[in-house]
């Protein structure tokens, strides 16, 4: 047997953060590339953007910032802000899944 | 923001306990009597006992135990085991929703 969680983050009864959201934030760190990362998570260029907006909207916050032309023809990135929330949820995520496995382990080690 | 998980577990990739199903035994405790507690989840008498078979053919134990007769036409209770399988699924759940709001808090309560 093992214990599964999944989590995320609401405010106001809307979801915030989870575990989804912050990967497609995650893959426009490792790609700079918002179409790349889109790609990555199957979704299209333009739900991937209305994705990071509405982040962005219920945050109050930017996380991506986009830079135009260039030989690559414009990248995006992360916000500092934006790095610090991949940081932190990254973070909570992992603590929270090893805090559960521990707590199953301790009650349900012995038989049933 | 709030921190929201959803806790269960699996065996060999199948559900065996789940808030739901924990909530399902509980209203046999507490009702004595598996058609309410059937009712009391929206679910059919047929349903909830087959629920409860699938619970104790994946956990590989007994849960539920049934008394025909009787003046009230029979009664269900939980075995000694169902009550410590809902006994320790409910301290499982109480102490990781705790510790997810407590990482949740210590890493969040700064503005990000």
């Amino acid at each position: 047997m093992e214990p599964k969680a999944k989590l995320w983050v609401e405010k106001d009864g809307a979801i915030v953060l989870s575990g989804y959201r912050v990967r497609l934030l995650q893959h426009i760190a490792e790609t700079g590339s918002l179409a790349e990362a889109a790609r990555r998570m199957g979704l299209s260029y333009r739900r991937a953007w209305g994705k990071i907006r509405e982040i962005e909207s219920n945050l109050g916050v930017r996380l991506v910032e986009s830079e135009v032309g260039g030989a690559g023809g414009g990248s995006t990135r992360l916000t500092a802000v934006g790095e610090r929330v991949v940081a932190l949820y990254t973070q909570f995520e992992t603590a929270a899944q090893a805090d559960i496995r521990r707590h199953f382990v301790e009650l349900f080690s012995e038989e049933v």
